[in-house]
C-alpha cells in the first residue's frame, strides 16, 4: 500500500527565485540563444495567438495534430515580459506557468529571460529583505485595506535600526503586488544595497487605485471622484503613514520618507509629493506628469517661489520611456519645471509604458535617496 | 490640460480582505440570496462552461448577442471556491476577478460568498497578523527558496515575545502562497486568536513539492527521487528551521514546534513528523494517511512503544472529509493507530479534497496546538 502516486518523472520552470516547480508542458522554454517557445494545448481551439510586449502585435500559433499550439520567438532581450494566450479572442494565462503579472484587468504571464550574467532584478547571492502582507484600518475608505512592504535585509535581526520609508504608487489596474511581483522591487534593492549603491529602506506599496469602497456589507457600484487621486493622499496621510510608524521602525521625518509611482500612481505621486514638502523630501515620478494647467493652477507653491521649493524637495526625480505615449507630455512637463527654475533630475530611457521601464527607473532613481 | 483619464464611473468587485477592486464586467456577481451569476465576454468561442467545486460537472454558459456568456448558478452556500471558465476547451481564469487559486496547475479564480454572519476565514474588525515572503538559502537544493510566514498581531511591536511555530505544508501542485491566498490561514488565525481560542503562533508555509532542482543555468529535466517527501523533511531540518529561528522570535523547543499539511504535504508531515519527535511535538494530518505496509515498515519507532509516542508527541491530529478519495484510507489509518494504542485526535467533516474542507480543519485543530 502507497501513500499517494509519487511523481517519477517531471519537468520543471524555471520561476522568478530560481527556484524549479513542476509543470506538465515545457512553456515558456527559453532556449540557450534566448529564443523562446510558448505551447498550449487547446485541442478544441479555432484560434490562438500569442500576446507579449516585446512585439507589435499578436503572433498567430500553429496547431500541430494532436492540438498542441506553439510559436518560437526571438532572440529576446533579457528582461520580464508579461505575455498571454488569445484563445478564440479570450485572454488566457499559461497553464504551464505559475508566474503571473498581478493586475486587476490583464490576465498576463510572465516570461523571465534570464542574462548571460545576473540582471538587476535577478535573484542573486546577497542579503534578502523579506516582503510582508498586512492590513491598515483605513481611516478614508472605512475599512481594512491590503499593503506590501519590503523591509530590508536583517530588519528582523537589528532590532534598534531605524529605517527611512519610500512610499510607492503603482499603475491604473494594477495592485498593491505588482511592484513586487513584477517590478522585482525587493530584489533589486537587495542587489544594489549590496552592491553599496542603496541606502537600505522599508519600501510600501499601497493599493493605489482612486476609488471610494461602497459601505460595507452593500453591492453597491460607486463613483469615483474627479480627484480620486486625492483620496489616496488622504489615505497614506492620514492612515497608512501611522500604520507603517506605529508598527515597523520608521525614522519619523520629512527627509526620510521618500514618495514615488508609475503611471497613473505618478500623477498621485507629484500631487501628493508637491503638496506635502511637510511630510515628503523626496519625490520620483516614473512615466507620470502634471500638466501646465493643473501645476500652474494647483501647484502655486511650488514655482511661486523655486529657491524655497528646492531647499524643501531634497529630490525631484521624473523619467519616462522614449516610446512611452506619455513621452511628449512629460518632457514638456519637464521644461515647465526647468523654466520655473525648479531642480528635477530626469531620466530617459529607451522603451515604452511598461514594467520593464519601470524597474530601470528604480534602478536609476533608488541610489539617490535619502542621502 | 489634464493628466490621466481619470476613470468616472466604475464597477467594483468584492475581494478577499473585504476591499473593492476595479473591474470592467461584473463578475461574479453574487446576488442577496446566495445565486451567483459569472459573465465573460467572448465573441469569437464556440462553447464556453463554468467549472467549479459545489457543481459536479462543468455547466454551458449561455451566449447573448453581444457574444457575453453567462449562467447563474445556486444558492451558493457561503464559503471559497475556485472555478474558471472553460474556452473551447482551455481553461480561464475570470479576466474580471483579482484572485485566483494560487496553484502551479490549475488556471482558477476564487469565488468568495460572504455569510450573513462573519465567516470564521472572513475579514473581520479584529486585531491583524501580517504574512511575510522570504527567501531562504536552502541547503538540500542549493539556491534560494520562497517561504511564506505569518506573524501574529503585534509581532513587530512586542519585540520581547517568542512564539511557538507551525509548520504547514500544502498540497501538490500548490505553491507556498495557497494556505494564505486561498486557505485564509492569517484570517483564520486572527480570528480565533481575537476570540481566545488560538494561541499566538508564528506559522510557516515552504514550497512542498518534491523534488530536487536543477543545477543553476542548466535547463536540465530531473528526475524525482521515490522518497521526494524526505528531501523536503531534510531541507526543512536543516535549512528551514534554522532560517526562521535565525530571523524569526520562534520558541526553540520540540514541545514549541508543530508540523502539519495538507493532502501530500499531509503525507510529509506523517513522515518528517513521527520520524522526528525530538524536533516537532504536534502533527495536524488533513486530508492524507500513511497506509498500513508504510506505517508498518518504517515506523517501528512509533508503534513498537506507544506509551512513549503517547508522551513523546502531544498531539496527533488527522482529519479527512467524507466526500475525499482518500475517505476510506484514512479511516483505516485512524483504525491502525488506535489498534496500535496511538492516541490520535481525528475530525470527519462534510466534504472532499479541497481547500473548503481544509479551512475547517484549521478552524478544528489549530485551537489545540501548543497547549
Amino acid at each position: 500500500m502507497v501513500f499517494f502516486v509519487t511523481i517519477s518523472i517531471s519537468i520543471f520552470s524555471q520561476s522568478r527565485d530560481g527556484n524549479s516547480r513542476y509543470v506538465g508542458i515545457k512553456s515558456p522554454e527559453i532556449l540557450s540563444d534566448k529564443s523562446v517557445i510558448f505551447r498550449l494545448m487547446a485541442p478544441q481551439a479555432k484560434e490562438v495567438k500569442l500576446s507579449t510586449q516585446f512585439i507589435n502585435e499578436p503572433k498567430l500559433m500553429e496547431r500541430d495534430s494532436a492540438g498542441m499550439w506553439s510559436v518560437k520567438l526571438g532572440p529576446v532581450k533579457p528582461d520580464i515580459y508579461p505575455y498571454c494566450f488569445v484563445v478564440d479572442g479570450v485572454q488566457v494565462q499559461d497553464p504551464n506557468n505559475t508566474y503571473y503579472f498581478s493586475n486587476e484587468k490583464l490576465k498576463n504571464s510572465l516570461l523571465d529571460v534570464p542574462g548571460n550574467e545576473p540582471l538587476i532584478h535577478s535573484m542573486q547571492d546577497v542579503p534578502h529583505g523579506s516582503v510582508v502582507y498586512c492590513d491598515y484600518n483605513s481611516k478614508t475608505f472605512g475599512g481594512y485595506r491590503p499593503l506590501v512592504i519590503y523591509l530590508p535585509p536583517d530588519y528582523e535581526k537589528n532590532s534598534r535600526v531605524n529605517y527611512p520609508v519610500f512610499y510607492l504608487l503603482s499603475g491604473t489596474t494594477d495592485t498593491e503586488e505588482t511592484f513586487f511581483k513584477v517590478g522585482h522591487t525587493n530584489l533589486i534593492l537587495d542587489n544594489l544595497l549590496s552592491q553599496g549603491k542603496d541606502k537600505p529602506m522599508i519600501i510600501v506599496m499601497p493599493y493605489g487605485n482612486p476609488e471610494i469602497s461602497a459601505p460595507t456589507g452593500t453591492s453597491a457600484h460607486v463613483s469615483v471622484s474627479p480627484t480620486g487621486e486625492d483620496i489616496i493622499g488622504e489615505d497614506i496621510l492620514n492612515s497608512i503613514i501611522p500604520f507603517v510608524e506605529e508598527n515597523y521602525r520608521a525614522i519619523k521625518s520629512n527627509d526620510s520618507r521618500a514618495i514615488g509611482g508609475f503611471s497613473r500612481g505618478g500623477g498621485q505621486t507629484l500631487r501628493i509629493g508637491l503638496q506635502h514638502p511637510e511630510v515628503f523630501s523626496w519625490i520620483c515620478c516614473y512615466s507620470s506628469y502634471i500638466g501646465r494647467e493643473e501645476f500652474e493652477k494647483k501647484f502655486q507653491i511650488v514655482y511661486a517661489n523655486p529657491e524655497q521649493t528646492n531647499k524643501r524637495i531634497k529630490m525631484l526625480w521624473i523619467s519616462v520611456g522614449d516610446q512611452d505615449p506619455w513621452y511628449k507630455q512629460t518632457s514638456e512637463f519637464i521644461d515647465l519645471l526647468k523654466a520655473n527654475n525648479i531642480n528635477v533630475k530626469t531620466m530617459v530611457t529607451e522603451g515604452g509604458h511598461t514594467w520593464m521601464s519601470v524597474k530601470k527607473f528604480l534602478v536609476g532613481s533608488t541610489p539617490l535617496l535619502f542621502r
